[in-house]
């Protein structure tokens, strides 16, 4: 999407068509760093340190990184090599496992003098692939946003709540949850977005607060508390959400709060949907609240807040006693009966089995 | 109650019975200072600065402002301009006005000379008050834990969820919400408490998980969005939280997200109970959702962030991008069908009119 007017994908080739840019994310929403990948080791630190994040986004970039060390030394024994290195970056990402099994399978039965350029091909295609389900995404979920302006006074503000960062810059571009709002944008329909904060690590301030200013689409940053009033006084029309892990019944394990806003939307009669990529259903789970285990991560997360201090510095505050322990549950799950449907690239269905196994016949 | 095992009152005299002493609570939970009051005009500061913050707490501070303006002019005069000076301090405070009027009231009955006593009187008069109506409220909410601890394993851990601070330090001892869970402390049972950060201004990360290190309570805290997922999973038996104004029919009127929590608390089958002084019924009010006009409060509480840097200084940090506006609704009202029962200083009702007029009959 746009960074003030031009447009920008979260990674692409550099002039030479063979360093890889990446925006440096750690660094937003108070810098916009471009870096230059030129080896297998900078693509990934780049993955390890979280300089990229999102599922999508970290797949391209091992990609990438496939392609970066073929171009250095295309040997079988590299090529064994960088799939070890690579996939050690992030251990439970499955994205990056799938793009690495992906460029290894294709590279391996293919001569190494052929595979620099083949690798480079298959990096761009897995990120278009990325692109097109993504524009896919929101044109399904334009739709849902063009019923509601349909029934509003012409000219209207249509007032979408988003949760965390399921943003371009989690994936290739377009982003999911985002994706349907910058379609509705471009086709010129008056939208604005609450953008929940989405503590512990505020990926809704930095990053999707970021994107909306960035790409000029009207966007208000409020705490994660504020949702629920705002749905109650008919400031919020519709919900959109991402999900790390969608389960065959239809529930969904998204960012730690997202359960909170499926709840104030259904007591309120706002919609409620969750725009996925179909890569992100899990067909082995049902039951998420049961079966999903969540990740506790570091306490420090809650009991600390990075940002930019007055004189321009980053740091991090203590907002709490030394001797108060954070807890931190990453994720919750949402169950399916709080949410209205689910939008995914081959359309959008009702969050169950019966739903999802009708835009996906082949898995029954 | 206590800070590292010395009780304290949120305010108090010193030894020679005439300075007033507070904490200035806004350095919570970093620095633990006592503030002295000398005159009228450190109570107006104090106050005005919010060094002390919380209804009942103002009302006292107020009172005891009157006590030092006395001592130093008990003139007419003096009096009114007093009431005046106090009174601007903060203007939408009710308990300030209420402990300014009644101060007025007593003091302009009474003989000049006579006055200073009987306004430090009168003030340490409205602190026990207090201290006795929070004092009703825990014993009264005490019951109800203790109820959930005969259902339990002996000594396994009761978790309690508390959202914003409605602990001691906003009234004068115990709290209103804490005051149950600090009597069930003193009474031996083995409590846990599940402190909301309560963004944006942080009074949970700030106070009351200040209040529970320095009482001893053991605790932790949360994100604002971690509640729904710890209720879905069993982790939290019980729901206390305060409120500022409570209507007629039981709605409720708190802190940003309390509506949320309610709401987890109803999915889930968590009893969710407020603690209130029956002072903050509103009986002229039916429906809070229509009826109560929310503050929309600064943006810049919601784009950054106050804390302790590493190096001991206080400062904050912006979490979002510049062009970012910040939206910042700072109460919400919980219907009362979420709430199951409502704890105040004459017992625990149901959260609706026929609850309310049950304990309160004199209001029909």
């Amino acid at each position: 999407m746009k960074i003030d007017g031009t447009h920008y994908r979260s990674i692409w080739l550099g002039d030479d068509q063979k360093t890889v840019k990446i925006i440096e994310q750690r660094l937003l929403p108070h810098e916009l760093k471009v870096v230059e990948l030129k080896s297998r080791e900078d693509a990934a630190v780049a993955i390890k340190d979280m300089w990229v994040r999102g599922a999508p986004l970290i797949g391209a970039t091992a990609a990438y990184g496939m392609a970066l060390a073929m171009a250095n030394d295309p040997s079988d024994q590299n090529l064994d090599a960088s799939w070890e290195i690579l996939n050690e970056t992030r251990p439970t990402a499955i994205n990056l496992r799938w793009a690495l099994d992906r460029a290894k399978a294709h590279l391996s039965a293919i001569a190494p003098a052929e595979r620099a350029a083949a690798a480079y091909k298959l990096a761009a295609e897995i990120c278009d692939e990325d692109v097109e389900i993504n524009r896919a995404i929101g044109q399904n979920g334009l739709k849902l946003i063009e019923e509601i302006a349909a029934k509003k006074a012409p000219g209207e503000t249509i007032n979408i709540l988003t949760h965390c960062n399921a943003g371009w810059l989690a994936t290739v571009d377009w982003g999911t949850a985002t994706s349907p709002i910058y379609h509705a944008v471009e086709k010129g329909l008056k939208v604005h977005v609450w953008v929940d904060e989405t503590r512990p690590r505020n990926q809704g301030a930095q990053l999707t607060s970021w994107e909306m200013a960035s790409h000029g689409v009207p966007h208000t940053l409020i705490v994660d508390n504020a949702g629920g009033h705002l749905m109650q006084h008919g400031q919020v029309d519709l919900v959109i959400v991402g999900t790390d892990r969608t389960t065959a019944q239809g529930d969904v394990c998204n960012k730690i709060g997202t359960y909170l806003k499926a709840l104030a939307a259904k007591d309120n009669n706002v919609p409620f949907y969750v725009a996925l990529p179909s890569p992100t259903i899990d067909w082995t789970v049902n039951d998420g609240v049961k079966e999903i285990p969540i990740e506790e991560r570091d306490g420090r997360e809650v009991t600390h807040v990075y940002g930019k201090l007055e004189n321009g510095e980053r740091d991090w505050v203590q907002i709490s006693p030394d001797a108060t322990p954070g807890g931190n549950p990453a994720f919750d799950v949402t169950p399916a009966r709080l949410i209205t449907g689910l939008i995914t690239e081959r359309g959008v269905c009702a969050a169950s089995s019966e739903g999802l196994k009708s835009l996906f016949p082949e898995q029954e």
